[in-house]
């Protein structure tokens, strides 16, 4: 299914355009409310209802299952002071990932990958917006990745609740990292049969088609890897105010999933490249075995007709027809020839 | 279609050379006047008309359309003070996107891809000149890239009015570089047939030069993208005064664009390089359908012929001519080898 | 065998987890206090019975054998105030080797190659904690690459027992890059016979199939010598507090170590790429070869067999087959055109 | 022709060595003295006239061809004041271009390219001495590139009377460039052949070294043209005293230049590497043919063959051999195979 | 010969392990001792007698002939207080090159090749110590590279006697660098065979063997003169103090022999590269000749034979058999098939 592309030359440039498919019949917001001693939590809240992040020394994370309807978003960011380049990038869900600073927030959109039973991949696009007390995260549907956050601050687990939301970004993000590792797992799991092809049967052009996909699988998952990563390093170096200095380590873990997953992808990428290179050669392999069967059988059989086609000729003055061992004697000759020929090739390996 | 190249080692350095082909009868000039509350338009101003941009609290957009009269652009360059540097630049539009500062303004090529029907790529060379209230553009020819930009400047639509001529330099590059996409767009369509190449036809060497074609392309779009990926880099680093900082982040938004396509640009070519393999496979797995019809059909009738040519011999004394069942006996040997061979390739998998 | 991958969205963060597997029955530990001109060694202490590394002026080294018991790993490492994400650092062995500095100490962990009889590479995790003046190393199973490291502690040779335990550590990396190096002998004393293929036999794919599973290890050897060298890049730049100035040589000396494995694994890497042209070309020669004897074969026997079936021919009238001298001078033919053949194909080096 | 190595362990350090060939009869010299108001040209100057750069206000262009008497070189640098390095550096022509800056001048050499009627490339080192008012240039012979440069001394036309000495040498440098434009134009036209390989026509293998002499050509201008960018690169740094600030943006303009070079080198790099590929694919297709004609002839015939073959033996027992249409049959036999076979190959594609 | 592996895992850390092969007989050293206006030389001092620098306006070059004595390198070293890591590094010949500064000298090793009679390229470690005042090089044997550099000590040309240590230095690495060359030379004459393959001979993959040797030689000569040139980077930008100021244009020089060197090896291996893919495409166009011509010749008489083998049949009725001119008629048959046979071919070229 092509994608679609966002129309930039729009006459009316506060028009703003979602480009993705509507999944939820409604958009739905779920707030938390928290701080180290306090939790209050907003299951189906609509975004009409919602007012803003009030209460200085609270945290808050509004997270939105659905941005199909233009014109709630529109509102709903208007309400937290929003840039307008921001609104249309959480709308515009094709887009690669990025990261952009603004005033009072920061803008990070990424490509979370939905694990399916076909062979595709589906990536949706999630959104947040990281503020002072707050975070904002978008999301296309609704989707059980982050059950074990919402968990944590239920139950009060863990340091979440006694922390401000960039410590929830880090975890939300880790969940995200989590779905690659999970795909790729299944990507190696369906291409190990790359690696041991049937060395006597002829390979199907049809493998390299198969082989093909999961090259742009891997690099489909580096390319939306990459910025993630390049985003956190940007982070090592402690440019950001709105990160807590004590969080950068738990930043750094998850620079190390990036790297961890891209070198998975490249181990793949060069195994996929070692089964195209034995795709051709269990190809020429074959080829070698059918000519040589070909030339062993031609090379026995053609002289051999050649003598049977001698003595059929009709000359009417061919003294050895009239021999009494002639016949046998060709036999002889033909049976020594069979078997010197079948010697020849056995020594050279050729059956 | 050679392009023509500028020589340099002219004589007089000051006599300009156009590297172009005339595509309007005339050159024509648009102005537009702007601030926050004012607009005025000339639509068909003659370059002997325009004087410069007087007043200082305004906003000007001058647009060229034709570079083709070398005394003309140069007149217009002289009075608003332009290196003759840049008016050779703007003249030779056959050069790489470009980007120089000087001390008065900037100025800026880039190559505008051109849509058409054909299986052709045309790019146009568009040369901007920006000053403190001005923006000049030069187009070799009439397109409407620009419309919308002009409509909402006319219609005072979203904040272009409000805003400084970098404002505007950005939605010209932004239209420019939603061309791109359309021409990517287009390419992936077409190289789509080439990942389905039919298995069980022998490919022509053509699909390679048309591939080719494809690869050429993609080369020539990422070659005139990056340029102007650096080009922004630089403003990003705030290096330009030129440049008002609250819209650095349009630049930004650019920036991604060309990262964009130039993304696009390499899934295709990934894509392409995959379909080479397919070729070449495909290739190999014909040539050994066609070696294993030879061989089976040889490895089977050529011993059977050689057969036949025994009791074709006409010696006198051959006891099996005389046999009862002799005639019956060979049919059933000839059966019987011609069954075993049969089987034998068919558990082969030969046929 | 998969390796256990961690679970990142479990509900209680502070539950750890152990990926790796049991070696050993029991968590045992050594227990090294050291001085200029103290030691002590306490050989098999149980994790309860350690409480931290008192005095000051001595130098610890702790050294564990075996992790799988997460309890009595996370009770030691609160012992000596490690942060929750290096326990579970430590516990999870299936990691890029890593590095990271906490405020009082250090994490480091790498993958430490175990030699073995068979063809395939096992790696082990070992994570160390540099504090002030103490190290701790943790090990999945009992090794010895480290007898040489206790002797010079117990018998005082060489300078170790009186330095910081910074160069302890320098000891312990260069003992474990020791073994990659024997590694990769190991792998170009494996991969030489991949050079000497037989020009005269058909190569069987099988070759590319073990190619691919020493590139394989090569490339998982690179992948993690490099962060290693990364690291001491990091030490070079004299960044850090708690290494000795007067050490920093020898972590160069480690630098030269990992730049010298990756250059021998780059070196093998280039070998092997040549042996699979190798590979190709010997495939195709020896195609060349057996279509050249099925030419020579059937370009000397087919013509002779039309000569043959032209006088078996049944026409009454033949006025050659009457002729006196006519079937030898079938012969003389036959024998002219099989040595004008023999020389031409002879000429063209076919056979 | 190999080209002369300098020997470097020579005994005495001072006695410099020419490693060209000589190409004038003698070395003459040109000697330009100009100002914004004055100009003097001595055309041939005799090395052993000239004295120094003396008045402080005038600029001079010093040009020589031919520099194969070593004793009259070394003289001549004497006089300006040359280090020994430098000389040895002018003698010695076949390096890669190099940039030195030395107390009192500049050392700058390069490649220029020679365009000749023969397939080959030839190049002449063309070396600088830039000092605070003068401009050495020592050329292997003579040759017109800078033909323009001194009619626009003559005449007075454009700037170049009124600047500094560093504005000549962008002007000389623009020249040298310009031959390297038109070298790669040739080549261009000369590789476009191997884009239109003939589908059905074996390829010699000579396209191959043909192709790989362009390919080496192309490599050889990409070498001498980086070195030039990078030293170009340096003075947009702004390093360098000798450069008049205002004259910067002509050295961009030099840098573009050696940039659109590279880009034209790899553009034709890249289509000669396609070219190869579509060398192999024709090789594989016109194989395919050969092998499909081979298979139809023989499935065809040899089946036939033998069936003609059955009824030639003499068995006295053959009942068919007696039936009144036995011939007829076996005829009719003959045809509806022949028929199938053709159908089923017509199907196949075959032919 | 596999090289002698350092064992790193030592019990005595102070027991130094010489890697080489022993190639002198007893180790002897030559002292040189030098200044502006005094020359002095002991030619076969033994290590015993060797006391030190003493005279500080001095400068002293130390050179050694033979390394294989363990105890006598370590005492001299002592006696010149060298650091334990960098005598254990002048006996291990077996490393890349490795710069290290330590307080009050440098250590410097390169290896220096050895050109040969055979095919094989042999290298020796050189070992340099850079002090204050002194110059020490320990060589695995003798050799005659820096006899020049003696005899201008000898004979007080050139500047050498007059200038620090460092300049002796760069005379020595300069002298190495030539040796470089001489073996690049000698690989460019061997290689160039490759590229004049026979297009009509069979090609051996012997050939890819051989080519495979010197890849892997130029990649050596890579890996060891790259270290070189970012040593010669670091002096550039002038970290030293141990280089005077104006000796920084001598290492310059140095560093530009170091790219030629590399862009030479890189030229030959780029023209390897072509030569392998010539050796495929020889290949596949001898496949193609050896195809055609059986082809031809089965595609003519293979149909013919058919001919012949329809009338050899024994049909009592077969009515042709019987007319006059049949045979005559069955002759002018095949004498047309035969020329229409050899007229397609010829057409399609394929003799
Ligand atoms: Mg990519
Ligand atoms: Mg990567
Ligand atoms: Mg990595
Ligand atoms: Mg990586
Ligand atoms: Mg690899
Ligand atoms: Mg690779
Ligand atoms: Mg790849
Ligand atoms: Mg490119
Ligand atoms: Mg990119
Ligand atoms: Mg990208
Ligand atoms: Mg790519
Ligand atoms: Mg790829
Ligand atoms: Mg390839
Ligand atoms: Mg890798
Ligand atoms: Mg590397
Ligand atoms: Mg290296
Ligand atoms: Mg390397
Ligand atoms: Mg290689
Ligand atoms: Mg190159
Ligand atoms: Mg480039
Ligand atoms: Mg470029
Ligand atoms: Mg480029
Ligand atoms: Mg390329
Ligand atoms: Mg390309
Ligand atoms: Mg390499
Ligand atoms: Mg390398
Ligand atoms: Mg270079
Ligand atoms: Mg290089
Ligand atoms: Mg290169
Ligand atoms: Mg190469
Ligand atoms: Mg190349």
């Amino acid at each position: 299914m092509k994608k679609k592309r966002l129309n930039r030359k729009k006459n009316n440039p506060l028009k703003f355009v979602f480009t993705g498919t509507q999944f939820e019949k409604e958009i739905s917001l779920q707030l938390f409310e928290y701080s180290e001693d306090s939790f209050m939590e907003l299951s189906h809240l609509k975004a009409t209802d919602f007012n803003n992040f009030a209460t200085k020394n609270k945290q808050y994370w509004l997270n939105t299952h659905g941005i199909h309807d233009v014109e709630v978003i529109e509102n709903l960011c208007k309400k937290i002071g929003i840039h307008n380049l921001t609104i249309q990038d959480i709308l515009d869900v094709n887009q690669r990932p990025k990261f952009q600073e603004y005033e009072n927030y920061w803008f990070f959109s990424l490509q979370s990958i939905l694990p399916s039973e076909t062979n595709e991949i589906n990536s949706e696009q999630i959104s947040f917006i990281l503020g002072k007390n707050f975070l904002v995260s978008f999301q296309e549907r609704k989707a059980d990745y982050f059950t074990h956050i919402r968990h944590r601050l239920r139950e009060k687990t863990g340091i979440l609740h006694e922390r401000s939301v960039d410590y929830l970004l880090y975890l939300l993000i880790e969940a995200i990292l989590d779905n690659y590792f999970k795909t790729i797992d299944t990507i190696e799991t369906n291409t190990e049969k790359f690696g041991i092809i049937d060395i006597n049967e002829d390979p199907s052009p049809a493998i390299l088609k198969e082989i093909e996909v999961y090259k742009t699988q891997l690099n489909h998952l580096k390319k939306n890897v990459n910025p993630i990563k390049e985003f956190i390093t940007k982070i090592e170096r402690e440019e950001f105010a709105l990160i807590d200095k004590r969080h950068i380590k738990y930043f750094f873990e998850l620079k190390d999933l990036c790297l961890t997953i891209i070198d998975n992808c490249e181990k793949i990428e060069n195994s996929l490249s070692s089964s195209i290179e034995l795709f051709f050669s269990v190809q020429g392999h074959r080829m070698n075995q059918v000519m040589k069967t070909l030339t062993v059988v031609s090379s026995i059989f053609i002289p051999l007709t050649f003598i049977a086609g001698i003595y059929g000729m009709n000359f009417v003055n061919m003294p050895e027809l009239h021999f009494k061992w002639g016949y046998h004697i060709v036999w002889a000759v033909i049976i020594v020839i069979f078997g010197a020929m079948i010697a020849y090739f056995k020594r050279k390996n050729w059956f």
